[in-house]
């Protein structure tokens, strides 16, 4: 396993890759791997002859009062999870080769960008999307994958793929959870005992919300406040949204028709936490 | 020669050239070809082993009151200077093709972007990023090709495809003039008899301060009003800016010192003209 720190260089063995018929599948992170990062790392080894994880934890996508210091970097532990799942390149660059002094070009999906988590963090997906771009220069891979747990972000850098040509494939693999339901998170280290209890209402929620719809619930507004009532029966969780929206433009859908999105950031403790559902047409 | 109008076949062609080793140059362009794009399609042919034009009038570059609707796309005429030339594929597309129902994603170049012509035209370079990112990501060229007549697209575009990793070359050429001085723009044509001669009085303007600074002016103020003075002389001249700025950052320069670029936006008539020239050290 390479372990290359230099963008210039990365591009280069990229290039090599290429003109060799090599087809790179893609793994961006920010590090602090889980098995949801393991899943996607498996799907790429299985789909693609290469396989390239980068580990940069962006500052580009926090805002000032986040947590990008204490955003955990552990990267032995890192490594050998990348050399186990047989990983090709490790692509690990600093700050200041993302973003050297100057820099100044930022890549923007509009709208979809400032609703759901867009509206708490409003330079949290510009920041997603510019250094994916960048990434998809750089590695030029033929897949990348990401993971349902974040899917505002699958979305929106799905259309930013779409929208600017980059000519690959994004792999939107399944939220990966612990038996109790809890959506696997680098986050999730963050929380204490109490915490970590408390935070499987936001799954717990979402199963609630799905055993409604499977009992002919359609008004969104009700399914909500069920929610909202069982999260807030937990004194440390505070809810930022819960919103029924539209899988492709994450606009508030009333009434459950066709397929929709279920998504929900609660703060459980001082820690920020996220999970989704998607319900289709067949429920 | 092949013309092709969908993206995606366009895509699919460029990524077998590139299979096969063959390296592309690319010369994005409007249409409306002149001496000032032909330079660049030679520079092009001379330098790779594949040449593709691309003609297309972007939208998102004009704002709602620019000559979007008006401007020159005299086609028939365009292929067979291509043809001529030696182009390798002309990729043609729709509006419709580029800019898909819902398009929403935008690349922009903070801070260059809003100053010179940037003022007058906020959503201009947004617009010309936008689609350079999309034809670089389409058409995966080695180098690409630009006149330095429009410096401060240059600036922006190099910017952008260092900031955003491209991994390709920016070849900037020089500027085409006619023998008595004027830059080739598409835009000429607007101009009456009377207009043409009176805009002359651009590319004068800068010889006059190429002039002074040789004389040993340093002021940029007092190199500006000369420059002023000229210009307004002519009764159809609106000035927009006459600027004299750091090449790389467009920063007004106090004291010519180092290399410095001298820019004007002057309408003559209804119609916008730009020339500029870049001053360096040894003068």
């Amino acid at each position: 396993m390479k372990i290359v720190h230099s963008p210039q260089q990365m591009s280069e063995a990229c290039r090599r890759l290429l003109r060799r018929g090599i087809d790179i599948g893609l793994v961006p992170t920010m590090g602090a791997l889980h098995q949801g990062h393991l899943s996607l790392i498996d799907a790429a080894r299985r789909e693609n002859k290469a396989v390239v994880v980068s580990i940069f934890v962006n500052p580009a996508q926090f805002s000032p009062k986040e947590d990008f210091k204490s955003y955990p970097r552990p990267l032995k532990k890192d490594l050998l999870l990348c050399r186990k799942s047989k990983v090709d390149v490790v692509f690990l660059p600093a700050a200041a080769g993302m973003y050297p002094r100057g820099f100044s070009t930022y890549v923007e999906v509009e709208k979809l960008g400032r609703l759901l988590c867009g509206k708490s963090r409003p330079v949290h997906f510009r920041g997603v999307t510019t250094i994916v771009a960048k990434l998809f220069n750089l590695i030029r891979p033929t897949s990348a994958y990401f993971g349902q747990k974040d899917a505002q972000q699958a979305i929106i850098i799905k259309k930013m793929a779409e929208d600017l040509n980059f000519p690959l494939r994004i792999r939107v693999l399944p939220t990966v959870r612990e038996k109790n339901g809890l959506a696997i998170s680098s986050r999730n280290k963050y929380l204490n005992k109490k915490e970590r209890k408390d935070a499987l209402v936001l799954s717990l929620a979402l199963k609630l919300a799905k055993a409604l719809i499977g009992r002919g619930v359609r008004d969104t507004k009700k399914i909500i406040s069920a929610m909202r009532r069982m999260i807030i029966s937990k004194k440390s969780a505070k809810i930022d949204y819960i919103s029924i929206v539209d899988t492709d433009n994450l606009f508030p859908v009333k009434r459950i028709s066709g397929n929709c999105l279920i998504a929900l950031a609660v703060s459980i403790g001082k820690t920020r936490l996220i999970d989704n559902i998607v319900i289709t047409k067949r429920g």
